[in-house]
């Protein structure tokens, strides 16, 4: 692959886990090669002071914030921002043609009045927020081929929707009915210090947080929920924090329609849905996924069990929420928009034990 | 209180985490005495080679088994074994005059039948089954002082019903809708060597098992649940496994009957329901359970929440399970048995952080 | 004990780890009360904002800090404030007739050269700073009963010098031989939000700091070495910190002046120096102290080896850092200075597994 | 690389961390391929039954032991075996033309007597073990070249040696000061289920073990000291335990024979020493490793400190123990041995955080 063109590639907002993530990412991508590392609070810094360990293979000086200098070198760019920064940047950087994934929370909403809601601040950028198509690729795929601008999935939403897609989409369930308990290593709340996220706080304990539908990715596994049920469903989402730095586990409970419906019939149904996902993996009937499992891939697990006293099914789905829940589903993202294997340049084998 | 007898009282299975925990309490405890320490692995060693940390203040050696001897010895008895044993010793104490504290699932069941079919082996021992009291006090507080058989309560289902009860108890929700997601420590697996439960293997992931209503523990939580719904009723019950030694979080959903009801409303009906439990803390609104809270002591931590979005009731409940799931609550037990303040020698402030 | 009075307490800066240690520490005390919880960050809220946990136990509002009112009120006070504060206001709880216990560094030095020239900042306070003791009980426990002010001993040096102590003292090593490589949980960094403390960061790493001598607590351990050793000592001492809350190992590594001495002789040395000493352990032979033991607890557990190839011995020191390592210790203190056991109302039982 | 050939590679030992080190590895390798995996215990179960999250990329059956089918099917084989079982296998391997290394004991030491005082058994194979080389490419990378058997060294070893190479190479310092204080994750302590190791024991605590030149790595260090010092040197080696899964951090203590040295003159050696050791990294003058930023790569990261008031030396040297401690190690002995860069299909991003 040696002769093959790399594309340059621009992430702005270098210091959180999302950029340390995509940088490390792009090391190791054939195919793409990281043009420019920009970031407000470290600019003029080199990308090793905030992360050592990187120091042999990024050299890379972190820049100041320039859309007409990122955008005149780089064929695609990561914003890896908080909420509300990237629509002011992405229109510019679309304009000069520029692919652009964004992985805060900007692009994932059809209706922007549920962004605002949700979010706050005002948004007046309908027209451009319409064209951004929902980055999760084993539901819109072919969308994702056709797009210029990617809104990627938050962590909980992908872990949640992978494992209760096809229960919605073939009608097996009662919507109304979905409870998804999701538990996330500490990392989700980014590097930001706090706290709560202390070591000293964090560790030996575990809570639930924003209880009763007050969590903002709520409303987005809520909208992918509804197109894919046909109609509006509500869903309960609770989110909580497990000691661990890595890893989500989405528990999802829902009512079956058919009760004679067994665990053997679902697995049969959910490894047709996921026959062209090379990311998700469905497990044997009687296993369940460890978050583990997923440390440091871009896969999805899933283990899918049925209670025949209850006629529940229960689904657990288990991803590395910065990697398919962050920076490896961004990559994947931008794999399908080039046309390429979605699986180039991104881990599948596991950081265990 | 220096004039006033101490209780003579025994352990049987000195080596588990119930056993230490029951030891450590006990020293602590201003009217029990620890007169008989007994193992059948570990008999003959000082209990000091087991649990090297407590050299300073037990200095008793494991006894080798002998109920006579136990029984002329002792006033109380905590049996603290493997599922299965106690029953066969149970008999002969109970007839010597002792007050039996059994932890493990032998005396759980009114219906000796559920036990078979979950725990396997044969029982005929119905009729002085009959005799048990479940050994949650906050439910049954007045059985238990009458007492001479206390079969003391799983933790899970402690952590479960003290959250569920309520909202049952008052025919607040539909309780077929009720699913409990509950994750503990993995202190909760015992001292045994098992490979899964390594720290190599059970840090930094998250899973569940026994999913689909296949733990033990399943039947324990309905059959309280149906005694205050006044019906049999089935229960969601899926365990998880957090990397942390001690915990239980229960998070517990259920459909609210009358959808107008707020999150005050219910916290004045839990507060009512625990007004004369000193171990059960109802949180303010909008506070949500630590288990970090609970730890070290007996307490349970209760936070209740409503989403008026699905008329669904969220509560999260919080225990140690290794005290008000295991250790702590016996000795609770005790405590009402003998006609003490129930809190009697327990601690109430968390090791915290 | 019911009908002796209490003694009313303070302390200022209660919204850290030491201020919610002193706290729970008083709460269970026979003998002390808490009569006055101030701090400047959080003054006016109840002190259960801030540690929800304790609600049921802890009513007071945290008050803002005025140096006459807590005279008035009070008999003993803690400080628990940053470095470099303390001293601004001793001086006036001292002319008042109260006994002040400094958890800071302020008057951990007999020459304050030695502390401006580590910590910073002027100090003209001689005079007074020479009449504090230091607060470690095991080496200075009689001057401790006669102190007004006492300097609490910091976390490492109370661990590092029950370690080494009786092998200076005794003159059994060759003192500037002495290494002490330190580790501790995160709890010593405090409660104050730093990137690097993040559960995500310092969650499955290990790592030094402040290599080479450059750590504030390498002067307090020199200034006792050289005491105990008759004249002035330089230490090597490297601290770690350990993905985990609390404890503190340090493990301590000198040269035997005799050769000859075997681990049996050593050990029977440290049983003598420390035989009036309720809160060390000295471990039995070949017995090493795991932190966990002493967590929650006022202990300090010592094993000692030889190694006979290489003539050194290594001495192991473990303590709970937030306790012997700090409020614990300083409660010690006031148990000393009121002429009362010094093991009054402090835990001796770890909080395991 | 498409159209080179695959060299075909076995592995005797599959279900300990080691071999699933080496099977992931193996995959990712764009020149070796995984020919046979052969085990005892587990011996016709698919792999993926001990590690399901490898079942989408690991077909192979573990398939029982032979040596002669394991001799016609590959070209390279991995002893992955418990001490004392490599040396009653290679020699047939060898005698078949395969290059063997050795993830145990067995080969690494050149004195046989030495192996049998630290490890028990008898060895009469001295002719053989003659030829191994200690699989340590950063001091030996000539002979593991030319080597056909390769004893692979162990974990604390590997950490240990790179750090205080430099120092005795150079003749820097008074061997006979050096002391190595070593942490290790638990994983170090294999896949066995033993009480100690479980995450309700290991977690929160921090304990040492084999203390006084007890463990039986240190003749391994001793024997690569001497041969650096020109004459026998004793090493004092303290290995202890941190609750975490993966990392060795050594800190290693020395006193400077040129008291004038400073850091920086240190870091100049170093660098030089491992300026054509593409997996060491010296870090910048001031920056101490995390064993974290190491995690999942082949690196060895090494601070250097100099206590100047001590005339000190203090070095930090950070490994993941299964990687450069284990499995890395012995794919970059292949890498070498096959004349490869020795940097192939290694990881040398480390799984962050």
């Amino acid at each position: 692959m040696g002769d093959v063109g790399r594309i340059p590639v621009g992430i702005v907002g270098a210091s959180g886990y999302g950029g340390v993530q995509l940088v490390r990412l792009l090391m190791d991508h054939p195919r793409l090669e990281l043009a420019y590392l920009g970031g407000e609070s470290s600019a003029g810094k080199p990308f090793s002071d905030l992360y050592p360990h990187l120091g042999h293979c990024v050299q890379q000086v972190v820049e100041p914030l320039d859309l007409e200098k990122i955008a005149d070198r780089c064929e695609v760019v990561f914003l890896s921002l908080p909420n509300g920064l990237a629509h002011k940047m992405a229109p510019t950087l679309l304009a000069k043609g520029c692919k652009v994934l964004d992985l805060s929370a900007d692009y994932r909403f059809t209706d922007l009045s549920t962004y605002t809601s949700w979010y706050g601040g005002d948004r007046t950028d309908q027209t451009i927020a319409e064209t951004a198509v929902y980055g999760l690729p084993e539901l819109y795929r072919d969308r994702i081929a056709e797009a210029q601008l990617v809104g990627c999935p938050g962590c909980y939403p992908t872990a949640s929707l992978l494992g209760l897609s096809p229960l919605l989409k073939q009608g097996l369930v009662i919507p109304e009915t979905a409870i998804i308990d999701a538990k996330s290593g500490t990392s989700g709340g980014g590097r930001q210090a706090k706290v709560g996220m202390l070591l000293a706080e964090a560790d030996n304990t575990f809570a639930a947080y924003n209880v009763g539908g007050r969590h903002r990715h709520t409303p987005e596994i809520e909208q992918v929920c509804s197109d894919l049920a046909g109609h509006e469903v509500l869903i309960q989402f609770t989110p909580h924090l497990v000691p661990m730095v890595r890893g989500i586990l989405a528990t999802i409970y829902a009512t079956l329609r058919d009760p004679g419906l067994v665990r053997e019939d679902l697995l049969t149904i959910y490894n047709a849905f996921y026959r062209n996902a090379p990311w998700v993996r469905v497990l044997p009937s009687g296993t369940y996924p460890q978050t583990k499992w997923a440390a440091g891939t871009n896969l999805c697990y899933i283990g899918v069990e049925v209670d025949p006293r209850t006629d529940r099914v229960i689904v657990m789905s288990a991803i590395d929420n910065l990697m398919k829940g962050q920076a490896g589903q961004a990559i994947q993202c931008v794999n399908i928009m080039m046309g390429w294997d979605e699986t180039l340049g991104l881990p599948q084998l596991a950081f265990y034990p």
